[in-house]
């Protein structure tokens, strides 16, 4: 890509997705136009959707923080990252809440030029509901070009394509394979997997409730790994019959206590919890290891559109990484001002002198007059 | 690592360090009586340090947050991550101050198990201030080897040696690379390059304590990458004459406005980044991208020691990464629970069979009974 730019892009996508892509940004006007095809009921449940979601994330910014300590302040200031680039799967099918996940905390975090990505439909052009969402978050450019060339374009930029700091967003193995290998050039949020589903259901679960939301996250394709933990063979049962019909495997496991179930999630750390036992509060403050948990009869598929979001870890990363959130759009800047005591300002200096730092050590006798 | 294990860690050892290392687990009865060798002096300071970052630190944790709305709950519970490794660099030097930067974020959020990894000193033994500080944080392990060949064997497990979910801290290219290479095995806090820093000085600053700063960070090694902007001719030619004795390359760049030379800051996104200015708070809020500042007198040496801390981005990172602190540590879990409002339904259940997803739809149809 830095060796191909433009030409490599246009290549790549006729000879993968067998699309002519003429510009490869999406003109203002050819999305505007877009954006006013969708139907009012899409339209009003995007814009429902939208603020909700805005509103969530507004509440988990984080505040600067700065500590005054007789005469010393100390502290953390959070500052956006300015340039973000968002991958939106497509092509055969869209997905604009995938956008709104991802989006609206960047939107909220502050930052300052949202760039989407997307593969062309075959008529050349996006879904028309991403196009209503970007035109509504006031993204800075649409590129109608998916797969890893497009990671590779905006991690090092080409003539139409704006480098960006970091690179975020679900998309198939190819897209996900190209953030792994492109960070370095770019952040990313994290490499996404298939989905993933754990059910943790007792004797009062409702099978078919339970049945329906395996079925839900099974519909992300074949590759999603979907299990059932339970204590009651007679649940397991009903459930597995409820699942007869689907081509998807699901994992059906027999454990002898609640308690044992939760160990496994935490070992497993699975995408999703869903809880369908009699106290699930009792069970929250035992997970340690996952990415969302929904609770007795909210099915999952609610954090598929409600959130808080969506793009969550998988294949166990959620041993060490959560969901997106504002906290991916935003970074520490320390600070510090003033005077430190004179206890203090003699720790400094011990410590430094111990480690061999006799200039850290001056710095500060000089900055401060003491000896 | 994942074929030689403990066999493999003692031979590098041998090759690249030049010890013979027997036992990789320095025992507790080793690591107390190295801390027990330790002056009062120092162990005063650490112990000030000590208690002054931890305090700081608390202060920084993220709190739970659910918010509900009409029978509706949605939020972030924030969890720690089980198990960190901490690299502290050693060998010829100790860096005492790097275990307290990293450990103590890392204890304060709750990571349940600390690993210690460090070179082996000529003598076989470790430092004894990093032995204090072990021990007074309880780590769970202490391993008496550096270099890459440690990163792999925490990233993987050997006999000795326990697989953990994140490593973090600096050390030289080799660990770096290391680091680099095995993400996808084990979490990282990011690559650590050289020492860099950027200070922004006016007419009013003081060249000796100018000077004495930028000799400071120059400490770190040949590679150190520091630089004098100011508006002044005048001042840049008494620094210049100042910095003349010393062995490291000083960039000293001359701007014709303190808004240029932000401009530039911003661009390289620097590590650390001084403000010798007379209304330093007024620069503060046009400065996105840098790990620290320390505004007026106080030398960027104070970061340091008393930080917030001193692991921060560095080679540009400072463009999407922040420095060390207790959200290295935490991760989200995002749930959800309850009844969303009827017309928030509606938009699910209107977006999911837009994006193609019957069953997400009918999933949430069945479990509150909608059609």
């Amino acid at each position: 890509m830095r060796n191909y730019g433009d030409r490599g892009l246009r290549e790549l996508t006729k000879r993968f997705d067998g699309v002519d892509v003429r510009d490869i940004v999406v003109s203002s006007e050819e999305l505007n136009e877009l954006a006013d095809s969708i139907g009012q009921d899409v339209r009003n449940s995007i814009d429902l959707i939208y603020d909700y979601l805005t509103s969530l994330n507004k509440q988990t910014m984080p505040k600067d923080l700065i500590i005054k300590d007789c005469g010393f302040s100390s502290g953390i200031l959070w500052r956006p990252i300015d340039r973000v680039g968002i991958y939106v799967p497509g092509g055969l099918k869209a997905y604009p809440s995938t956008l709104l996940m991802v989006a609206i905390p960047a939107k909220t975090a502050g930052v300052s030029r949202l760039y989407v990505a997307t593969p062309p439909r075959k008529d050349g052009g996006v879904d028309p509901a991403v196009a209503y969402i970007a035109c509504k978050l006031g993204v800075y450019k649409v590129y109608r070009v998916g797969g890893a060339q497009i990671i590779a374009a905006m991690s090092y930029g080409t003539e139409s394509v704006d480098k960006v700091d970091k690179i975020v967003g679900p998309g198939n193995i190819y897209v996900q394979v190209a953030k792994f290998l492109l960070q370095g050039a770019v952040s990313i949020d994290g490499v996404a997997g298939p989905t993933e589903l754990v059910v943790i259901a007792d004797e009062n679960a409702n099978p078919d409730q339970v049945c329906v939301e395996m079925e839900a996250q099974a519909e992300h394709g074949l590759t999603s790994i979907i299990a059932l933990i339970s204590t009651s063979d007679t649940f397991l049962n009903l459930v597995e019959n409820c699942l007869s019909g689907s081509q998807n495997t699901f994992f059906l496991i027999k454990v002898s206590s609640v308690d044992d179930a939760i160990t496994l999630v935490n070992d497993l750390a699975p995408e999703h919890l869903s809880l369908h036992v009699r106290d699930p509060y009792k069970l929250v403050g035992m997970v340690r290891n996952v990415g969302a948990i929904s609770l007795g009869r909210t099915p999952s598929a609610i954090i598929d559109y409600l959130g808080p979001n969506h793009v969550l870890p998988t294949n166990g990363s959620a041993r060490f990484r959560g969901g997106l959130s504002v906290y991916d759009f935003v970074k520490t800047v320390m600070i510090a001002d003033g005077v430190p005591s004179k206890e203090l300002l003699r720790a400094v200096r011990i410590l430094a002198r111990y480690e061999g730092f006799t200039y850290h050590s001056r710095s500060v006798e000089i900055a401060y007059g003491v000896t």
